[in-house]
């Protein structure tokens, strides 16, 4: 038998107000289109009210204003987002992940393992690492030499952390991500690459989330940091020496080049470029697909992604394009009173 | 000693024409450049007609149009390319995968392998899932809880299915991909992120290939679905909830953010971004590097990709576009039989 | 204890010029601006010549020009970036990874190993592959069949070589990247997509490197090429016959699709996408963000990054360019002796 609650039971524990009958029973949540008996959905935006008329949700978190349009009973939530977060957590299925260590996992002699700590099946720890409390260390992941996993950090399957990489406490980091690979540091000598090592490590905080197959490369001679709450989502790269403030988040495919400093409450939409060595403040919004080429002082949303249409309009606005230098300057000469004082 | 076949048991096992001698003998293919005696190339495009007279290929796929310049024997296509790949398949070395699971392998309990499968080393499959007929799940692949492997699906190595991921028939996922980790799902609560639960899975149909380092993240509440036959490139990123249609393909690092619902046989450049919560329909192609920032309802060719220039050029093309607003103005202004009327 | 080195040694090792108390102790590099005691910093650029005043660094390597602002001792070096690179490298933590062949390991009975190689935890090595002396294959590293590792090549961890990948001496691969996966070959028949073998395989020149989650395709009926001191940083895609000459370098996210052809000594900015079946010759600079879409046949510095505004003003400029067609032929009109003979 799953898991279920009351109308009652979830009211008191989230401090939310009921409206119906309380020992009305919730097994599961859906969105409002397709919840049906036992479950409960939410509504974040009044826009979709009307979509409460056809809903068969047991149970729907909203806010006071559409609390009378609820088809049966209802939540009433400041956030019904934040709300219904919260609640769906009760419903997700945990894998069972129990302490100890499983038989085919490399454990280094200096390592030292928190007891309360899953370390799965195949992982690899190496040597002056340390694992915490309560930590769950997925399948397949390999964590090399001095590096620390905090209290509670979840590393889903087959993470990276390649050296001197420390995690704060509750830390999630999904399949495939890598951090603390030696980044991109190069000198041009006699015609040859020659490498710069890479002496510095990774300080992740608080709380952070890194996604699926992202990069974050160790410091060359500090380290690369992500301050508390950072979100990182999958496919991101992360030079080194960048540092990002708390509580910013980035969509898939972000790129920062390095040791740029990043504020906090920041947010990059998916694919946006941001290049090396520059300061970015608290409060930025940067659009997808943007291209972020200087500094930023001002919080405020920024952008340059093209919206794409149909080919042969692009194509005949590319070619005029590249003639907006002569247009402009034809259009001075036939705008100025007296052309010949043009002296551009 | 490889393999080998004649020109007249082509023609039968493929329904082609041949031209010459049926005994000739094929035990290889390359390019109409590099093909030497016993090896078979193709020409499909009649552009490239000239290289057929410098050739030594022993066979070439072609159209009956371009047959009479073939400088040996001919097999006849109506689609030499598709053809010569059914052809080349002949020949291509395929590695020794004995069903049978790898003593290596942790096999949950409660999971079921076929018999024909084959799991290699260190694979790991958790509670619930199922490999099935001919499956073959290569070497560090991580297959998570309540996963469907369908029959004569290929994970070539480290693949990971990270939870409630279902696989269609003859899927084939390439190293490095993630499917079914927790996507992006956030909501800001009292100054901090919050985790919105992610209880859906990732449906995959039939047929459908995964490019190597490629995510795709699983349902908020409902699954993230690939119909059948969709093939998507290297690195490529699916948020939670998108839809993509039967035959769609996406080239590598493609990005689609979440909810979108692509169509069928829809085609997608390299480094393409999709924001999300947008419909495309049927027959849509994107060029390189576009962005898709709203709905597209008619099929057709799109595109906002900018060719690179002189650098020098391209900072002037820049400058005058931050003043193409006044520019317009200043136009506007002097082409107006009566200026004092542009009320803009 | 640590590494340490006098200055006297440091300037004997390297060919350097010293200045100051030879005796000196150097156990350490840091910046300029954290150097403390017994560390070592260098000044690339003059331009930061007045960080000299403040920093407390032991040693600083710099220019003979710069010299006499040095705070102590000094080491003159032509270059002093890759001066500072060689001495930093004395100080790099080096992790045990002892010859041999981890219990862990599987390898194929077929394949060669040299008795100076370390193979490490979990490690997969197929049918007929090589591994050459001295070269460390990282825990979880996956190497296929007929593949060939040089002498002194470093696989840091989970390294995918998925089949016919070749590499020279002293490459070195940062984990997750994936060589030698099947390029997205496809050919539509029928309303089916059907794949196309991927027959070729890759080819790795001497001292090369390649970035965490970087993937190389394997070339489809030749092979894709690296030429020697290529450097490729991560989440980089390289497609199926691409060549890259030696000594070119590509930041992170960078695309390259497939048969196009680059140059020696070319650099390319994070995210530029290429398109496929290009020439671009020697010494071409590509900025961040660029999309090449065209032949390259000059050297030179090219670029097509926007860079981002504030949204309002770009919504503005978008909106404006979408109009460019028609303003040029108003002011064409407008600008003409006689507007009749304007015949477009």
């Amino acid at each position: 038998m799953s898991f279920q609650i009351t109308l009652a039971e979830l009211a008191e524990r989230f401090g939310l107000q009921a409206r119906g009958d309380g020992a009305s029973v919730v097994h599961g949540v859906a969105t409002l289109a397709n919840a049906g008996a036992g479950q409960l959905a939410f509504l974040a935006n009044s826009k979709y009210r009307g979509q409460l008329e056809t809903s068969a949700a047991a149970v729907v978190v909203l806010r006071d204003a559409d609390a009378d349009a609820a088809p049966n009973a209802a939540l009433i939530a400041k956030d019904p987002h934040a709300a219904f977060a919260k609640i769906s957590a009760l419903f997700e299925p945990v894998p069972s992940r129990p302490a100890g260590i499983h038989p085919s996992a490399s454990i280094d002699a200096t390592a030292k393992i928190s007891p309360s700590a899953h370390i799965g099946a195949n992982v690899v720890v190496g040597a002056n690492s340390v694992v915490g409390d309560g930590a769950m260390i997925g399948a397949g992941s390999i964590i090399g030499e001095d590096c620390r996993v905090g209290d509670g950090c979840e590393l889903v399957a087959r993470v990276t952390l390649v050296t001197r990489v420390t995690l704060g406490k509750r830390v999630r980091i999904h399949p495939g991500a890598v951090l603390g690979a030696a980044g991109f540091g190069l000198a041009m000598e006699a015609g040859k690459w020659l490498n710069v090592p890479q002496l510095g490590g990774v300080k992740v905080g608080d709380d952070c989330e890194i996604g699926a197959n992202t990069t974050i490369d160790r410091g060359a001679l500090e380290d690369t940091v992500l301050e508390d709450d950072v979100r990182l989502d999958n496919l991101v790269q992360i030079a080194h020496n960048v540092r990002i403030g708390a509580h910013s988040a980035m969509a898939a495919q972000v790129g920062v080049a390095g040791s740029t400093r990043i504020g906090r409450y920041c947010m990059f939409g998916g694919q946006v470029g941001i290049a090396g060595h520059l300061t970015i403040c608290d409060q930025v919004i940067v659009l997808g697909k943007s291209m972020v080429g200087g500094d930023i002082d001002q919080p405020g949303e920024y952008s340059s992604g093209m919206p794409a249409t149909d080919s042969r309009s692009w194509r005949k606005i590319v070619a005029r394009l590249r003639q907006i230098d002569s247009m402009s300057r034809l259009l001075r000469a036939a705008t100025k009173p007296d052309p010949t004082k043009d002296s551009e």
